[in-house]
């Protein structure tokens, strides 16, 4: 149910990263070069002329192309540079730009309307080429208005504007397809731990989770649903909440990753076992959940790729190309070792 | 061992976070109130002017200091903006620079010479006022040579140059106390997974084993020392070729964390349990450590505090103030659930 959005045509063309590769430079190197900087010896140049020349490489997108008063910037506008998440987005961002000549330069917004715009603003004051907003909380319409400056990709969203790229996942079907997992395994009191219901994708997980449990039939027991933070210590303490509380439960759907490694750890300090006594779903499908012990059953949100499809979106937005048309993948469950049918009552 | 290094008296005066708080408004309305631009709501210039005065706040390092011709940035060039070691520099950066008026604005060096050297002169492109420069392997000389034209603080090395605050960590002291962990424990066969012997802190880390083995008369068995790459990946590749070589080990000292839960995967997935089987102890104490099960013992480095004084630092520096002599915590044990005595062979 992902909404078509625009990204990068599968198979790419060689890029600046390529060429540095066989020619045994770096990619600064290479941008010098295609610059027609002079501060590089003649060997390296050499290297990289027969390397172009190899790979028939065409620097359409690259240092060559940058408009005359660019700053070969693009702007990033995350929200929180620790969290994993936001850092999986910036990777994908950072691949997108590798060999484009352009260099992000990263501001965190900290999902505060005011400080969000105030940092955006502050991109547009360095002068950045474009900018790509990573979540967050401005309006559509102060998007739009910025938008008219310059090219501004955005993730987290869906909106239409000149100029304006958005890119989005459907959390309501993930917040389904982690419940309906459950269900199918044979479990029948799954609790929930949500996110912060400012954020709208929390408020989607949430109504994936209701909706899955409509569509099989099954009761909601409010007492089940109780609140996190998107974070391990929310998580850890909602799952204490649950197990004092002494409502059955032999699930849980947690709103994100942290949230789950935070009910992890609690559900193990009190001597229950993941998946013996409780199964776990987190969402997000951060890279460490293939590293805890079992390895981590949750949705994998492509958030990477959406980086990667922002980056490519601006670029050619800046080289006056329009942005090829292509779907994101869409939401799908990561199946590890978290969940197991229930144990008989 | 950790040299003294410079950082904020423990006692700080009011913030602007501490004004916004009481006011009840963002660290963005106050700034802009202490700026003395138009586009605030006169309740809310009250709010915080009563603060201002209720906590005796004195804006000495705030945007009223800002510097004619200030970007009222700093400049932060880290290594890696996904590493779990790098985003918690951030954060202490973060934290000492809030309610200073100046924001951070992010690139990435990914621990290449041209590309650090490249990267830090777009910051200064970009002209901000200052620069923060997380590791990297940029040239002493280099840097001193930046230095002429704002002020620097770096971290991850000792370095004496006019304009330049360096904060550094003993890692030999570190590798060396985590392997003494493991010995007093009983353990006399010890494998160590290295970092990248082109990192610097990685060749200390190594060493400190090497240390503490000398110190307690214990030999070093060759085979035990395996070569990963301060990533997941490469502690689980380090640890499989461990166990495939069938040199006896009870207990490994991984060079960092993410090495150790690479570690820990191919432990569990060949059976091992941790800590009844293998003790391991980590470096870093990356926040995700607390959330492993069981929690992972490993070397706390105050990352976030050193990040935090690099930031004062060059607040002071930007003031005109001198930068208050402290010393950073020394590298210590955080004691948790990895490491136990091993069993009798």
């Amino acid at each position: 149910m992902t909404p078509p959005t625009k990204a990068i045509a599968t198979t790419a063309p060689a890029t600046v990263t390529d060429v540095a590769k066989l020619a045994g430079v770096s990619v600064s190197t290479v941008s010098r070069i295609l610059n027609g900087s002079a501060r590089v010896a003649a060997d390296k140049r050499e290297a990289v002329e027969a390397a172009i020349q190899k790979l028939q490489f065409r620097p359409n997108l690259s240092a060559r192309s940058l408009r005359s008063g660019s700053t070969a910037t693009v702007g990033v506008l995350t929200q929180d540079l620790q969290s994993p998440y936001f850092t999986g987005g910036t990777k994908g961002i950072e691949e997108g730009l590798a060999g484009s000549g352009y260099a992000p330069l990263l501001v965190p917004g900290h999902w505060n309307p005011e400080e969000e715009f105030d940092r955006a603003r502050l991109l547009m004051a360095r002068k950045v080429d474009a900018m790509i907003i990573l979540g967050g909380s401005l309006q559509d319409a102060q998007v739009a208005e910025m938008a008219r400056q310059l090219p501004i990709a955005i993730t987290g969203r869906q909106m239409r504007a000149p100029n304006v790229w958005s890119f989005h996942f459907d959390q309501v079907e993930g917040g389904r397809i982690a419940t309906r997992h459950l269900i199918s395994l044979g479990h029948k009191h799954i609790a929930h731990i949500a996110g912060p219901m400012e954020h709208p994708d929390a408020v989607e997980r949430k109504e994936g989770y209701l909706k899955a449990h409509r569509e099989a039939g099954l009761p909601i027991d409010p007492r089940l649903i109780v609140q996190g933070n998107y974070l391990e210590e929310g998580g850890f303490e909602a799952t204490r909440e649950l197990l004092t509380q002494g409502t059955r439960f032999t699930a849980i759907f947690c709103a994100n990753d942290q949230t789950l490694w935070g009910a992890r750890l609690a559900l193990h300090q009190q001597g229950h076992e993941v998946p013996q006594d409780v199964s776990l779903v987190g969402f997000d499908d951060l890279p460490q959940c293939l590293y805890m012990t079992p390895p981590v059953t949750t949705i994998h949100q492509s958030i990477q790729e959406m980086g990667f499809a922002a980056a490519r979106a601006v670029l050619a937005a800046l080289a006056g190309q329009p942005a090829p048309e292509a779907e994101l993948p869409p939401l799908r469950l990561s199946l590890r070792g978290t969940t197991k049918p229930p144990q008989a009552a």
